[in-house]
């Protein structure tokens, strides 16, 4: 009955998840994990402070990969550190690198878990470990565009002075970065289409929400702690099973590997996926990149079966 | 800087609406006024407890019409005791001279009070305390049809498996009761039309909404928790000056009264309207309703200043 | 992982604890069971009306006695109607057989769940709710002197002008009722003895406290929110599993009957008991009052065994 | 009526503790200065991200040290980056001139703000910041040894398994620091001498909490997040005004300085003091270090008196 959430990869994202968890009391257990077995010690130690601080329900302890494997959640941030700066070829070699060890130490998974993936490059690494995992495809995602949608919310409340950004529907969808897409023709407020209340310059808006972990990053040295929130948020929305829609990257059939749409989420993972209508321009664009990131990942496995085919194999 | 709400009226949905506010720890202090002065006090002590036992961080006490006109928000439940069965003409003037008595003992309102009018019937009422409360008319307005809105959404949400009611934008317009509107055509989900998604039966939705108060009335014997809930939501909606959009009744210029539209709320009142299309059809029915709606509010004017003539002018 | 409390008896009482329950979104689901089925499915539809306005995570839906058994935490309001007013004899006698009917219809309950008793006499349906239950006695409580506790640090509260009610560590133990004994032996603020603080007029506060429940009853017309908030407190408590220390009513093995001392509440039940120091005088107060129940019980054990004998047995 | 907290300072502490205030919605507004203003404006970028992803209502905006002065609430962290490690008289100086600084920049106050000092060496910062701000003294108090007591007040609920720390009633008092002390003849739980309940290792314990912060930064590389909450959780208390009990670093009369002893904490400030007994021995090492917290004070003054005299006078 109790809720168990684990948290893998206690860094600076892990830590600031984990500590926005317990803030809002999100599950009864928190499990953190790490490699660094001092660090994973001292955030434990750390957080329960927090805990008694508050007086949060939730309780924190260290743990084993082994032991997130069987949480009803479990957020994998492992290899999220770089992700101010560009993602690199390099830097995508080693988080995919990261992520591979890490789902094999969680691996068999509780049945009905449902994995988080919150490293970039988001798309690539929520496909590979939706390959590793064992687990139904709709209970492996990633965090996708979520938060540069609610950041684009943000930004069109802001200009609407006074409408609430929960009020505002628009979302980016697509993969996560150059390629990703605002789904303009669909925007609407309450209902009605957002263009009969506002003059948007939306080349602006989607530059500033594109660039803005980056511009964030530069400016206070360290990774936002938007992402943070926006991790603790979708868990929430999973444990609550309130069927919140949420814009996060799952797989796509039509074009076979994972970017982000409209879906709704809920304790068993992904309970539906809501098709925005995009004008022909996006769908095109859409489709483009969904090839090249399925090329990618592609490129991405063989190369991964190459180097550990020495003594892995 | 302590936010204060008075709830004037304190029986049965004055007090179970004071229960959630207090369970939410909405404002600082809640003011409860009724002229029953034992049972003011009764329900002071009581719902002291119940801050008590929830370590609310509102405080309750019993306080005076002129005490609730200083306070920030100002519920009126006053008169709202017979919600269930009809509400004939007779109920009508009672409620009217009610209503009358209280906003008499409140004013003049502060300044920046923002007064929710919750009792029945509802256009009627929120037009008359409008007239009468002395404050810009954006300041003041009704529960309308808010909660049917909730209710339609609840069951939209309930055919839509596992879709949060709060995804589903579908809002319930035009004069609270038997000539209320539904918007099906600007219904959609996340910004998709919602007839993408699914078979609605409208009619029988409708109706449900429209009949849900009187059966349930009925079937519990006293009037249902759902309307205190609304009403505590929009309380909270206000202080919390988010931006919420809400259906409430407020003033509409076209056709000189108050009636149900989605609106932008805040700690200033009605901050913006929001104009849903509706088709041909819809239009014509609302526009039919609320003629007959301002000639109601003259003829129950004219009655009052005559009923009055001989001992109050 | 969901957690579900169920609501037995869905009269006022249950109604208003379930509504306290939905605001706080206290438990994942929430099953309304009563005999009176047509009442019981009027609350569901309300009470899911009211945690569809304020966005609540608990669902709420009507069930059956047997489900009730099955759920992590089992409320048991029926036959709690006449709590205003004396406790005769004849009102005794009905609550305890409306209790054997309510908890043979659960049995056999879920191995892990805990059963709260808040219907009056409360620590006779107690001692009667735990032999009939099955479960092990730290499994089976009662609301007990929780409320006189709360009330009283509040009113002690009201004197130490400032001070939060919950930093005045009092309790209200013993038999509840007219033979409960206030601790004021015990009585500190953060760690310090409270009369050093303050000065404190004993015999009113709990005369106040004792008789509360009723006048309020009686200024009202309906029993107070204060027990059902009172009651979803202590639900809370055994959810978030913190180890609150609650005065409720549990078995004391050396007097052989269940009355109330402070405890600690927690997901297994009563997790430990706390041993509040009486003096030597209101140690023996409260073992005359716990032999009188004692006998009370046998005699109507004894009595419920000879009435049921020609039809039950 | 809407509610401001001012966050001087927006490195670690500071932010981390915006984060915390945000997603508890403790504020209406929350003003973030510093004096690094591309860092201060990130931060607001940053955090109102987060505020948009839980739906927080709390608004997030960049200020100048002038608007945080009129805020409800000011919580000094300017000069907290060094917490880790010993607080040499170098460390000391520069934060001493620091506090200077952003006092002098933000007085006149508002005549009803609340400072909070968040920075260390504590006590001295916070004697300073009351002589400095104008304000009377009970509005000026600094965080002290409250993690000290929350800590301590963990630990000992882990070993009393299953009772919620906030039933320990057990305060650290004192000049925070290597001088502190445990106030364990007054230790309880549920107003129960702790000793009845627990074998606790003393020494063992007072060790652990006084070198928790340095060990904990020392294996995070990073100022423990604790604090922040710990300095939200006294801002919540401040506002909700429940008359929360906290231990806080405070002006002593008798001694001439500030340090930490239990206080009463509400809207107005400090609103009363619990004298908690400590017996001789205590109380004569407490004695003895607040006269050496006095000396350095002095000293500190006059130095700074000599520092600025070319330039300043």
């Amino acid at each position: 009955m109790a809720s168990r959430i684990a948290i893998v990869g206690v860094g600076q994202v892990g830590a600031a998840t984990a500590y926005a968890l317990i803030l809002g009391s999100v599950a009864s257990e928190l499990l953190l994990v790490d490699v660094k077995i001092e660090l994973r010690d001292a955030q434990a130690r750390d957080l329960s402070d927090v805990a008694c601080s508050i007086h949060s329900s939730t309780r924190v302890r260290a743990g084993t990969h082994r032991e997130a494997g069987q949480c009803d959640v479990v957020v994998i941030t492992a290899g999220s550190r770089d992700l101010r700066g560009q993602t690199s070829t390099e830097h995508m070699y080693r988080n995919v690198s990261v992520l591979r060890s890490v789902v094999r130490g969680m691996v068999p998974f509780k049945s009905d878990a449902v994995v988080l993936v919150a490293a970039d490059p988001v798309d690539v690494l929520t496909s590979i470990a939706q390959d590793l995992s064992g687990l139904p495809k709709y209970q492996v995602f990633g965090l996708g565009t979520f938060l540069d949608t609610v950041r684009l919310r943000n930004l069109v409340a802001g200009v609407a002075a006074g409408i609430a950004a929960e009020s505002v529907n628009l979302s980016v969808v697509g993969v996560h970065g150059e390629p990703q897409v605002v789904a303009w023709s669909a925007a609407t407020i309450n209902g009605v289409p957002i263009d009969k209340f506002l003059q948007l310059d939306h080349a602006a808006l989607e530059g500033e929400c594109k660039h803005r972990t980056e511009s964030l990053s530069q400016a206070k040295g360290v990774t936002p702690l938007g992402i943070s929130a926006a991790v603790s948020s979708i868990c929430s929305s999973i444990l609550s099973d309130k069927g919140d829609v949420r814009t996060v990257s799952h797989y796509q059939p039509d074009l076979g590997c994972c970017f982000s749409m409209p879906a709704v989420l809920g304790r068993k993972g992904l309970l539906q996926i809501i098709q925005v209508p995009l004008d022909r321009n996006e769908e095109a664009r859409l489709a483009r990149s969904a090839k090249r990131l399925r090329d990618l990942i592609d490129r991405v496995e063989q190369n991964q079966e190459a180097r550990r085919a020495p003594h892995e194999l």
